[in-house]
């Protein structure tokens, strides 16, 4: 499972703060607490983890992000996922990283798609593709997966191999869609039974959008969409929770040989009671 | 959802210490807490909750569970699943219950079946059939299926329906088999394929022995069975997170309309934060 931590998005209050008042040290904060929730996975295989940068902010985009992204840098060693719904702004952010990481992201509206890959083409980033189109998100399976085999064409086309795709089927709210979490599903198995190398990855939390105690429903979404052949998430990696469902869903569907790390990282004390001081 | 409350149970410490001590006040307590937690799912449909009698005792048993089912009687309305590894007690104990519920359990092990089928064929009784015999629980999905044919023929000979019966295809520990729970999933498929409507039930904390925080295990498998077709388990049903991952699964697989159900349980508080007094 590769997990993409969520923390440092201008979207949400904490760090919505922290970036309004350029506040250095709230950005490594929420760096060092992911990286040390990450640690464990890193440590396995560095390909396991980002962390999210997403600025939110309707002014010197490009800028917020490069002083973010120093700030994470400097007290952590986890790749970044560049993170903007301006891909022409991701590209600008791109050479603030060290090291490659992840572009957040393009989808099949305008000229995304055209504007990205043929600068990443070389590179080594890898990339976050949403399913949705100039029409929005398409409501059902089968256009869902027009949109996928329009971005293969793509990917084909510039010479990106599957494994350095993220796809995003994306989600809608189980309140309004009920059949929401069964048509990502069904989109996931269909990617994964062509493209075994691909990544299936989600922003889950819009699954429980208006619905009360959205923890459970989160749970829930990505057990089942794990075992459904989602193999990333951008999620809360000091949740405890979340991560121990995460874990256990691996141990669970035979992705965890003997539960070495279900077990290891319970002994990391990354999920369960929290220990009594 | 049929929920079978798994706190009456001399096995566990608290039931066995009230059991041995013939502690009729906290057997009522237990049934009363347990009946509170799942009267939402009653008011709905009576035949969605059991409370199980379990008195794990060597001598005795059958006058143990009189008193148990009396103590459980007057405090609660809730359906009554007898529950011994002698199917014999548990025939002896079903007049004790005022209402027909479920006895727990024969198995194609010796003449379980051919003791109890013929006793309950022409009544209201719902009977747990687990899927080992007299070789144990069979290592693979071929060989469970097996034993559900044979069980199958027998609930045809009696005229016993399937939505009289609660199969239970048996778990085993993820820590010793890895394939447990994938073994476990295929059974159910296979199963309810060509039985819509038979029941498949599990005391699922087996998954999670011998394992850390072994919670997380316990919920990932409930939202993975669920999905397998599992539509009943013996659990704690004051089990607030264990409650809400059953009710959010449930409105995941579209067995919820409009997620009616998962927002008029946590409006009943049966799961999610406590609220702050």
């Amino acid at each position: 499972m590769i997990i993409i931590g969520e923390k440092i998005n201008g979207s949400f209050p904490s760090a919505g703060r922290a970036i309004a008042a350029h506040d250095v040290e709230a950005i490594k904060h929420l760096a060092k607490i992911q990286s040390d929730a990450l640690a464990y996975m890193v440590d396995e295989d560095e390909d396991s983890a980002y962390l999210d940068c997403c600025a939110s902010v309707n002014v010197g985009e490009v800028e917020t992000l490069k002083w973010m992204i120093e700030a994470i840098q400097e007290v952590s060693d986890v790749k970044i996922c560049v993170d903007s719904p301006d891909p022409r702004v991701c590209l600008e952010a791109l050479p603030f990283c060290k090291t490659p990481g992840l572009l957040n992201s393009v989808s099949l509206e305008g000229d995304k798609i055209d504007v990205v890959f043929p600068e990443i083409a070389n590179t080594e980033w890898n990339v976050v593709a949403l399913l949705s189109g100039d029409d929005g998100i398409p409501q059902n399976v089968e256009k869902r997966m027009e949109n996928f085999n329009k971005l293969m064409d793509a990917t084909a086309k510039f010479g990106i191999k599957d494994s350095r795709v993220f796809v995003d089927p994306l989600v809608e709210g189980l309140a309004t869609n009920q059949e929401s979490f069964l048509t990502y599903a069904e989109v996931c198995r269909q990617i994964k039974k062509d493209h075994p190398t691909i990544h299936i990855t989600s922003g889950l939390s819009n699954i429980s959008y208006g619905l009360p105690v959205r923890k459970m429903l989160n749970m829930g979404f990505m057990c089942l969409s794990m075992q459904a052949g989602m193999d990333s998430a951008i999620v809360d990696p000091t949740n405890r929770d979340m991560m121990g469902i995460i874990y256990a869903t691996q141990a669970l569907i035979g992705e965890d040989d003997f539960c070495m790390e279900y077990i290891g990282a319970s002994r990391e004390n990354l999920f369960g009671p929290l220990p009594k001081n």
